[in-house]
């Protein structure tokens, strides 16, 4: 079930590659589940349909309303200074380069999948969709892959190092405290809930420490594995993240700003990091299925969370599931807002309780997708985790942290996020 | 077409008070419009609907969730220190708060067109929703109602006072200059497009401006015509923006605040400035529709748009009538954002063009709702206020502006809003 990176590059002997040695174990286990399959696929699909629905929705619909206007106006606007059909022009270039990240994407996803479907071995070079998941992307699954697309600049970009300091800042400074106190010859281990395109999974392993992180999302997932174990080198990709709106901008050369992605080559830097680097690996699953069990329990040093704990429909089982997968005197360090993700949609079966006893039942758990959910104020998370029986150590309210922000846009979105830091006692 | 404000108050012999001698003319003219009957009661209607709405999404569905979790759960969430189902208690009641102005906003509505659909006269004074109307709002309708109850943070509570400065200060401070240019006895006139709750409208009156607002959204318009001219006193109610979310609060007190609506009363306020203030009135219209025309030609000394160019379509169209309706040497101020509203929803019939002659004919024209859509960035439209013939005198960006916003949330989003004023010249 997890996806070991290759910090290696081109030298591929030095630990299994991706995709030769499938590192999808556990997700091909379910590959027998039919939704799971489709769920996959979408994903994929996402990322093959991303260049047309983009094409459809940012420049086609645009010329149509233009050429809507009166003659003498479109005529007006086409020409200097305005030259609004050269700006589509160069929005679809964007586009186009966009897709170019979207499409090595894919193909990365297919030779994975494709395989599995297919048969073992993996898939070819060149792989296509299957004729029979071409086309079954919905609307919201092809909203993920642009907004994938958009993340690489947080997380892969020189620009989005400033997104990074305020989110991930954080949390490493506290982790290398954390690790100084420990043996210098013992591995210090890192569970990353939530770890998306996997540059905190990266940034710690880089930094020394064992990193796992952990996904449930596909679309992250597959893009994450392309650019941890694939991508070829530095500025491979050049990116265009505010294309896909035309608001708010001071000048059209800030909207069609480009970003090269990665900004740095995962694999080449572990590589130079050498013996002082971590262990890496990326893992596919509900966090709440798979860190709960007795396998998982007080197996790791640290949880940090970026953005996460406000995912949790029920914060209660988030933070019994990473008290349970801490040791003694482990940390779970968080940073993020409260923008609880469930709260207008909450999962779940509401209130049907299968067995009958009211009581949540472990053993038959469908992870986040478990009923009930609530919403606390950050004075209550911190109450809460006193309840669970973590000690908080310190509380750092009013982080300026943005979250795939323009810096020269008229509209600035910025989290006033918290950190802190809660210890699971010794006995 | 225009509701006048009663300065005076109590005393409604001043001036005519709405309803008695309705303000309604214009719309009153369109009432043997079906389609227009229908927009008029759907917005009615949403204010008697929000109440129960409000329950069912805030706090209904939340008690189910939160009885759907294990028994254990809820039960430590509903004590001390959490008491989430005293929240829940105490959200129900700000919503009731919340719900009272909006069935005064309904009362105030219905009394002045119900008569209209049921003869000449006005209503009674404890109107009901007719019944062939009850339940026609839409669920948009429902969220717009929602949202105008929300803005009365902005335009009429102490607090808003913030977002009134970024906004309107610097308007208020150009056209005090500009008056000041001008003869003291002279009337200077100011039409006000997109006036929403009329605040800006009623500070020019306030501080001696001829102030004309102009709305289209019936929901905007009736609100306003309550607290201009209806409304008993300051502080007649208490409205909680904020209650409709639990995302992103520090603690639950900040998340309940209420505030007191209005901050000042309107015809007071006017009352105790004597003959310094001016004229005030609110007009009910499709901005594009009406000043276009050969009566609005030339009759202003001054245009002021807050976030309100950005609702352009068709922004030459917009650039246009304002500078048919300004005198020459007269100037359009502008704040705000470039956040264009039909951007991912583009108005009219695409294209087609029923005389075939592919030009805007201004004589059938159905204004916002004409065919051809664009979005210029800041630079383009400092260009295209030259090239439409008007004299550019200053920019300012970077105006740091919030729209509606909680200051004590860990969500902060802030337009970067521009400044400036353009002149139409004297030929």
């Amino acid at each position: 079930m997890t996806t070991e990176a290759n910090p290696a590059g081109q030298n591929a002997s030095a630990q299994p590659h991706f995709p030769e040695e499938s590192a999808w174990g556990g997700v091909e286990d379910n590959m027998g589940d039919p939704e799971e399959v489709r769920v996959i696929f979408s994903a994929l699909d996402s990322f093959s349909q991303y260049a047309k629905v983009a094409h459809f929705n940012v420049t086609h619909l645009r010329r149509r309303s233009f050429y809507a206007l009166p003659q003498a106006q479109w005529q007006m606007l086409a020409g200097p200074p305005f030259n609004f059909l050269e700006t589509l022009d160069k929005a679809d270039a964007a586009i186009d380069s966009n897709a170019e990240l979207a499409r090595a994407i894919l193909q990365s996803g297919l030779q994975a999948f494709q395989g599995m479907v297919d048969g073992p071995g993996g898939g070819v070079a060149d792989a296509r969709m299957p004729h029979e998941w071409s086309g079954v992307a919905k609307h919201l699954d092809i909203d993920k892959a642009r907004s994938t697309i958009r993340q690489f600049y947080r997380d892969w970009t020189a620009d989005g190092a400033r997104e990074r300091g305020a989110s991930y800042g954080p949390i490493m400074k506290a982790l290398a405290e954390e690790k100084s106190k420990t043996a210098s010859d013992t591995p210090y281990k890192v569970l990353v809930p939530g770890a998306g395109l996997g540059r905190l999974v990266f940034d710690l392993c880089h930094a020394g420490f064992e990193a796992e992180g952990n996904e449930i999302s596909y679309h992250q997932l597959i893009a994450s594995s392309f650019i941890l174990n694939e991508c070829q080198g530095p500025e491979q990709f050049t990116i265009y993240p505010w294309v896909h709106t035309f608001s708010n901008h001071l000048t059209r050369e800030s909207h069609l700003r480009g970003y090269k992605v990665p900004d740095v080559h995962p694999a080449t830097a572990l590589a130079a990091a050498g013996p002082d680097r971590g262990v890496m690996t990326m893992c596919a699953s509900d966090f709440l299925c798979l860190y709960g069990d007795d396998e998982h329990k007080e197996q790791y040093d640290s949880v940090a969370c970026s953005f996460f704990l406000d995912t949790a429909p029920n914060l209660i089982r988030y933070l019994e599931v990473i008290k349970h997968c801490l040791r003694p005197g482990g940390v779970l360090v968080n940073v993020g807002p409260l923008l609880w993700h469930f709260e207008n949609n909450a999962p779940g079966n509401h209130g049907n309780d299968d067995d009958g006893d009211g009581d949540h039942d472990y053993k038959n758990s469908s992870g986040i997708a478990d009923p009930g959910s609530f919403e606390l104020a950050n004075d209550e998370v911190m109450a809460l985790l006193t309840r669970l029986g973590f000690v908080v150590e310190w509380l750092k309210t009013g982080i300026e942290a943005p979250y795939i922000q323009d810096r020269d846009s008229m509209l600035q979105t910025t989290y006033r996020a918290n950190a802190w830091l809660a210890r699971k006692p010794i006995p």
